[in-house]
């Protein structure tokens, strides 16, 4: 099974948050990823038992990548991760009616992609107006019928949006449907709002552990900045059982899952160093 | 065959404007068009002889259901038609740049779909904001990688502009370039434009036709209207032969190639009515 996967199956069952549907998912090999753990040797049947009590550890602290291109552009040396985003999933249906392309005149038309465009600038308009790191995202859309000499009578389009706070991610969404809605109503379509098949809760860093990151980085003389993880990570679980905190370096061009995934020797060696004083700092406390 | 690809093949043949590619198209029975116009006992290889000269004509006339909801939605009974519209085909392809949609804020994103939807807006803006019937539809849009977590980074969509002046049609086409190379630039995306394989021209109806109609309309004393055929006719290939007229009659609340397709009888008598009473007088003359 793949690394993904398998990182967040054993996270999960590290932090007693597994559940056995997750491992007859198939994943990407063809098999599920409970016969992925027999192959390596592993026993499925045994994970509850690696479970980890809460507060039975003293902290967790996790080193990466950054996976995007925000300290390698900025030319940072060290990320000091405030949290890991949470992350919800839409799916939006925009019905209109799907018509004659060359009968139906532009003012008797109830053209569905055209009122899907509005919204997809609106989503773009809403995460940008407000205060904060957000991101809100239409990555999929389809059109039906589909074809260049039809007006569009329906549209089906995704929808993310990810934030450190929830509070702030339920405020984006709301007011992405006050702009549905007024859309729906100018044009006389109908906007229609599905909760998606991915909904993650944010995972905020501990305070004490980013203070002592950002102490190590100072005390190394790196440059470094608190930013947010837009990924997911192990640490996400962990921080139901542990104080987290997580240490990233620059990906260069911001590529990840990819050949060209790469970071320097010296960004890797830095973020070792930052990695180690933390460890011996919060040891002694 | 099926109706619609048989009449352009016939209609063709007549205008001596068949092309022989034309009948090895794959029509949805599965045969090709020569295969088919076999089955029903004809010869392809004959088609040639039934072309007339161009001149040796007197008229043409064609009467046929609106395919449309104009003359139903506005309660009038006979359409006199000014022309049947040229269409042209385009394929954009707008290119941004793919990345997370997790850890690339939304400053730093070249998202192709948030350019596209932009674009789909500026073409419904041009086609409403000049004078005139013509339309400008987007009927079909593919965004890659097309997944809610991706930012897109490349769409491909169709424009389609119709209009009974190739002249407008042009002029349609050069403002949608020019707000596109806006967006390109103000975006940071590249957009492109590459013609489609659909291409037809205007076939305009003949001046002394329409006078002859609208006199035969008055007489019989039904409410009438000029208007263009935005769909395609036989009519269209028999313009380039003799002077063509077309009367429309009401199509029930505009649908076409469907089991719902109706038009009642009182309206099927009057476009008949019309017909006749045109004939007689185009006879005459």
């Amino acid at each position: 099974f793949s690394n993904e996967e398998g990182g967040v199956v054993g996270s999960r069952a590290l932090a007693g948050n597994l559940e056995q549907a997750a491992l007859d998912k198939i994943s990407s090999s063809g098999y599920t990823i409970r016969e992925g753990i027999g192959k390596i040797d592993g026993n499925p049947d045994r994970l509850s038992e690696v479970a980890r009590e809460p507060g039975s550890i003293g902290a967790f602290l996790e080193l990466h990548i950054e996976q995007g291109s925000f300290l390698y552009d900025e030319n940072i040396q060290i990320g000091i991760v405030e949290g890991i985003v949470g992350i919800e999933w839409w799916e939006i249906t925009i019905e209109g009616f799907a018509n004659h392309a060359g009968t139906t005149p532009m003012n008797k038309r109830q053209d569905a992609l055209l009122s899907a465009s509005e919204l997809v600038l609106a989503v773009n308009k809403v995460a940008k107006s407000m205060e904060g790191r957000q991101v809100a995202t239409v990555g999929k859309i389809e059109v039906e019928p589909g074809a260049p000499n039809v007006i569009p009578g329906k549209v089906k389009m995704s929808l993310e949006i990810r934030d450190l706070s929830y509070e702030r991610m339920m405020s984006v969404y709301k007011a992405i449907e006050v702009e549905a809605q007024e859309i729906a109503s100018k044009n006389s379509v109908r906007i229609g709002f599905e909760s998606g098949n991915v909904s993650s809760m944010p995972a905020l860093a501990d305070g004490k552990i980013k203070e002592v990151i950002a102490a190590a980085t100072e005390k190394l003389g790196y440059s470094s900045t608190f930013m947010p993880s837009g990924a997911g990570h192990d640490a996400q679980e962990m921080s139901l059982l542990a104080p987290m905190g997580m240490i990233f370096i620059p990906s260069v061009n911001g590529i990840s899952h990819s050949p060209k995934e790469y970071s320097t020797s010296e960004d890797i060696a830095r973020g070792a160093q930052v990695l180690l004083e933390t460890i011996l700092t919060l040891d002694k406390k």
